[in-house]
């Protein structure tokens, strides 16, 4: 948690649940991203959190986007961004999405199959476009699954019909899964890339573009690599697999721009022994798994939580949001142990919930309002 | 699908993703249920879909409404329920929403533990309250886990400190879990219940009130037990257990009430083989698990898809949604089928989402609006 945003929190006291995004720290995390991968240029995933004073400042800061949708286009527009520094990275597109995009000036798209590529080809004809390849997810906590991407020869073979296609085969993509705490997968994943390149060389069409996607990881509960062990990975694979003829290098943070400059502020409303004389007690706040916490699901994201008691006696704890679905558990599993004084109306901050949260609330679920943001 | 919905979509053509609700069918599964379980009250459990023409209908058939949040009572109130017909029915309360609650008349409300109910005594002094029991949910198949409700010894004790704290000890409740497809729940549950009415009839409390809770399933994809095998078995279960002496009985359906009275219009925005020569093909719709279709989580509920080309011949596919997010995937491993010739641009319909949709939709999700509602 950043000063700034302790400071809010302890001076104005907002009513929970809400989210607190201290906008330096987006900065600071932008500028440390730049320092460990010198050669990328930094493509903001809108998706991790699309909200305006965000935006503003990465277009300050010369940043370019990653948009998931032809709204997310429309916000980075609005913010300032410039179409040639805006990408559509969503693999399936909307025909009408793409025909906005293409009038908006919008020139790179992405795909993985010949049913969007000719769609591009239609409607967005002479585009730069770059398909993404299918990467092992192991190591991340947050895979990516079999969705999206396709095979090395498959993606040989569409790159040079988008050549036929009148578009420009401009280079290839990858994502190794979001929060992912492997720094070999980013190495694997480049080899595959170089071997394609050349592949694509000897066929007489030069890509001139690698995206290393997004998925760098950020400190939640657990330790992991820091950002300049995986620059150093990359380097030294982009080195082995493309020498010195580099091709223009982007990556696509979300999560590692604004996850660790936000902080959730919750409030106990029960802590329960639930009248078993063994077992954990059981902490519901007044934030869930459908008021934003998505990303607990199967509690793959552990978040580090904070109280005002810190320091004192623990004992362990399940956690479960404020809603009567029975999926709405946060943590059961996971080993979480909290003050055995919490109380209900004890206000708990849940860190590092900058990205992934404030855009994945429902809109109304049990009646419970979407969670304030507060950007300073 | 009702007619009157399938003219709907026809004339009006309405941009997707959009619900559409038939609020005669809610109606219709309304007189079901009391005729299936004539000595039952009917609490509708507003989270199911809390729309106002909805709740309009229920008001004016006399229902009652079971709340889980005091935003849900509030609507319940402007539509014009009245506050004797409105449970607080999550186990989990704010203090400042019991307060709300009970400043505006309601006196009924559930807990499972000490802590809930001291706070309901000190707040909402002189309510009628019931405790809700810990059971099995084996069979449903979104079940409600651990999170909610305690043992029968517990709750004998905490019935008699409800007295003791100048409540009103009023009755019991359980819930067999969501879509739940086993009418042996309600009689293994009704038993449990049973017995505790008597212990405490025992103790000097006669309960007078039992809580079946809901969990009703409808129709998806598979066959499931019609409402009035339900009615049978509870009503053999309550005489069972109950003999003459039958309590007041109420029921909290969310699903059977409005689940069958909606319908998801949405567009195939991509069919792709994916550059596999083998495995299914991927089927891209414009909503997915995050635009309202939470309950495919872990392809739980799996629900009836509706194509113009049904008839032809089909092949088997997976089903996701629209954002960059790996598990917004519905169906993998259920074996859908869809027609061959499906493709982008084609309408799909899908058909039981009048409940537990609307409400899980996030707020903008990859920049995606919340789906349109219409209520005709």
């Amino acid at each position: 948690m950043t000063p700034k945003i302790s400071q809010f929190l302890a001076e104005k006291k907002p009513q929970t649940p809400c989210l607190v995004m201290d906008v330096d720290e987006v900065e600071r995390r932008y500028r440390d991203m730049q320092a460990a991968i010198p050669p990328a240029r930094i493509y903001y995933a809108v998706k991790a959190n699309p909200a305006r004073p965000l935006l503003d400042r990465l277009v300050f800061l010369g940043a370019s986007f990653d948009a998931a949708s032809w709204d997310e286009i429309d916000f980075c527009l609005s913010a300032g961004a410039r179409p040639e520094n805006i990408s559509f990275g969503n693999t399936v597109k909307k025909v009408s999405a793409i025909k906005a995009a293409y009038e908006a000036g919008i020139r790179l798209f992405v795909f993985d199959c010949i049913e969007e590529l000719e769609k591009i080809a239609r409607f967005a004809p002479g585009s730069r476009v770059y398909c993404r390849l299918l990467v092992n997810n192991q190591g991340a906590e947050w895979p990516l699954s079999r969705k999206f991407g396709t095979t090395p020869e498959s993606a040989r073979k569409l790159l040079l019909r988008a050549r036929d296609l009148g578009l420009d085969p401009y280079g290839v993509s990858f994502h190794v899964g979001s929060q992912q705490i492997s720094t070999d997968a980013y190495e694997v994943a480049i080899s595959r890339a170089g071997a394609l390149f050349a592949d694509l060389a000897a066929d007489g069409v030069r890509l001139r573009m690698l995206n290393l996607g997004g998925g760098f990881p950020i400190h939640y509960r657990e330790d992991i690599p820091g950002i300049r062990q995986f620059g150093q990975t990359i380097s030294r694979a982009l080195t082995a697999y493309f020498g010195n003829t580099l091709p223009e290098i982007l990556v696509e943070p979300g999560r590692f721009i604004a996850g660790s400059a936000g902080v959730v502020s919750s409030e106990v409303i029960l802590v329960s022994h639930r009248g078993y004389d063994e077992g954990p007690r059981w902490v519901y706040l007044d934030i869930g798994r459908f008021g934003g916490l998505a990303e607990t699901e199967g509690e793959s994201i552990r978040y580090e939580l904070r109280t005002a008691r810190d320091g004192a006696e623990t004992g362990p704890v399940a956690i479960a949001g404020p809603t009567c679905d029975g999926a709405d558990i946060l943590y059961e599993k996971s080993g979480y142990v909290l003050p055995v004084t919490l109380e209900a109306g004890d206000r708990i901050e849940i860190l590092g919930t900058g990205a992934y949260v404030s855009t994945y609330c429902s809109t109304r679920f049990n009646g419970f309002l979407p969670l304030t943001e507060y950007y300073i």
